[in-house]
């Protein structure tokens, strides 16, 4: 297929960065560092296999699985959520937790339960696209001012909100491996971040999607811990945990969840009960079985793979774009952010790389709510090779000398 | 337990008829009439067992059902959906195919992109609560002169929308086995209901959750049908066919879709792409292999069964409630509506059925966007055996009596 063809594609799908690169066969193509989803390699279907025949040959469990259910979610399931939360140092119990369809769906109900048209939502600039799409619908404005070392202030963020007629009324960060950056927020700047939405009278989205993928160093606090430390109490908390099983375990089975205050978690279950009644109750039972036997062994064998797979990437920047562009060097999750010079626009490099050079990645302009980023790329190393990925940024870089001469 | 935990348990999920009556330890209340779910006895859970088997063996389907997809939905389903409608007499390609997390997904996402707050909804007095419950967030006013016999016009329906500030910028109708009255509309309604619309230029919901489970006399057209009939295309329909397979395979899976005119599609799309990602595909995939071989047989097993059960009913209601109470004699579905004198609640009714015949049923009023239905009750045959359902009619008629003493 023609370079256009697949510019054309890739166009269409630019604001969706979740989505594989495939051309018009259907076939993911070569080189891709696009798609920010998990390895198909290392999805655990063997045992999928075992768990849904065990329940499916059970004469109660099975019925149960396949009727219709509450729309809080899996009894078991949020127990075990509960018990997870409180590994991560986050005190809670099953009626502070969802389960949702993918992460994806508790940032839109939260995004409707708490954003009224013309309302501004602080968060960071660049920040994950798919979070701007879910509440997009709800017509915000954004304060980008949000992230490490932000100066924001709660008088700064009223102002900016005042000029376009409304208030702040959420706060969204990702603060481990963000999507699309790689970085990680330091416990200083969670704590500043958490004095400034207590100071606000707002709920901070804690949007924790990558969180068990870290390679380097130690966890950092989840900002819900670190509040409930201080305020004494999940139920007071103003901070609204997102997680998702996607990472690790499997995006398909479409299961997420939220922990948060139960006050806001009611208000959660009602959104759900009117949005699609419940979640499917098969997958959910299944997602609680592989969870409950292999959460930890998942997690350490994405962590292995990806491991090596960022440590690839890294190695091959260096190796084939030292002094041609920037980059992060993120401590865990799926993701590189890549600087050019200023004067080249990331989606000039990506219609030469697709035209040319058969490697694909995604622009870094549709992951700020405003203007920005025109030379700026992110770079997913999760679904390649270590030897595909040298190739790929030797591709890049190919692509990118190719513009300058 | 007792009989005021049962009414308080009752009263909270009195607005979701869909969700069984448990007591404190989890289990069904004897002689529910309550919710209006199939039978659990009918789900196909060995040939489901199978299928998840033969999908989750081979490797590459399984890795597919256990990966992100497209929001769209899969694509032999939405093949195998068109073809479907295609023997409903809706000529109709892939393209006009969504598939949603159940039709409530559906409904859903419908209220969000056509219902502004203020704006007014025209549907029947009473209708299916889910559906109000899944508009409820765009804030609607409703004008209930929908229905068999309505006598709305154009000019009527604009000027009741008018006197709320607002436009009717939807309608909303469940033309075969309705819930909660399980009437049907005629042919010439369902044209005068279809000329309506285009006159007022509004889309019109057919909510068929209920329409392959028709007991008696001939299948009504699609309205959707009718109109392609007249405008030529499903292209330009005013017209939005939501189904589900909750009813005929498994409400549980949560695979409903939604049919309609391309460009409606296409904003659909986006809508669920920003609301979830994607339904999962392992059950799409699941869903369309039964589909494929046994959809037929799955149907005609549930009208078999439910036909003698709401046989049965009818028989009940005949032999203990003649002159106290009126009642609709439905084609299908799993609902009989009916009306007690006028002096009499059925909430007061209920709490007494509850307290002291342990028998349950839904109040009526519940199913109005505004007032009505005090007096009226929505019963369901779909989860009692033909005895049951006799002795349980026996129960309401003597709660009735000791009321009327």
């Amino acid at each position: 297929m023609s370079g256009e063809e697949l510019v054309e594609r890739f166009a269409e799908i630019e604001g969706v960065a979740y989505v594989v690169l495939y051309d018009a066969r259907g076939a993911v193509v070569a080189h891709t560092f696009a798609g920010g989803i998990p390895d198909a390699q290392l999805l655990p279907v063997r045992r999928t296999r075992a768990v849904m025949d065990l329940i499916l040959a059970d004469p109660e469990l099975s019925r149960e699985a396949l009727q219709y259910s509450t729309s809080e979610g899996y009894p078991p399931l949020r127990a075990w959520l509960a018990d997870h939360m409180g590994r991560l140092g986050v005190a809670c119990g099953a009626d502070n937790v969802l389960v949702t369809c993918g992460s994806q769906q508790a940032l839109e109900f939260l995004g409707r339960l708490f954003v009224t048209p013309g309302d501004t939502i602080l968060t960071e600039g660049p920040t994950y696209l798919g979070a701007l799409q879910a509440f997009a619908p709800n017509e915000p404005f954004y304060d980008t001012t949000l992230g490490e070392g932000s100066n924001a202030t709660p008088e700064a963020c009223r102002e900016l909100a005042e000029r376009t007629g409304g208030r702040v009324s959420l706060a969204y960060l990702v603060p481990d491996f963000a999507n699309p950056t790689g970085r990680t927020m330091s416990r200083k700047a969670r704590l500043e971040h958490i004095a400034l939405a207590r100071e606000l009278g707002v709920p901070l989205i804690e949007d924790a999607a990558y969180t068990a993928l870290r390679y380097d160093g130690d966890n950092q606090p989840s900002m819900l811990a670190l509040d409930i430390d201080q305020c004494g109490d999940i139920d007071r908390s103003c901070i609204i945990y997102c997680g998702t099983f996607s990472k690790v375990i499997s995006p398909g089975m479409r299961v997420g969840w939220v922990v948060a205050a139960a006050p806001i978690i009611e208000k959660l279950v009602l959104i759900k009960q009117a949005s699609d009644l419940n979640s499917p109750l098969l997958n959910q039972m299944c997602i609680h079985a592989l969870a409950e036997t292999e959460y930890e062994d998942l997690a350490t064998r994405a962590r292995t793979t990806y491991r090596e797979r960022r440590d690839a990437m890294l190695g091959a920047l260096t190796e084939h774009m030292t002094g041609m562009a920037r980059w992060t060097e993120p401590d865990g999750g799926l993701f590189v952010w890549l600087t050019l010079d200023d004067e080249t626009d990331a989606s000039t490099l990506l219609k030469t790389a697709l035209d040319n050079y058969n490697v694909a990645f995604v622009p870094g302009a549709g992951f700020y709510p405003g203007d920005g980023g025109r030379n700026k790329l992110r770079l997913s190393f999760s679904q390649s090779t270590p030897v595909q990925i040298t190739e790929g940024i030797a591709r890049i870089a190919a692509a990118y000398r190719s513009l300058q001469s």
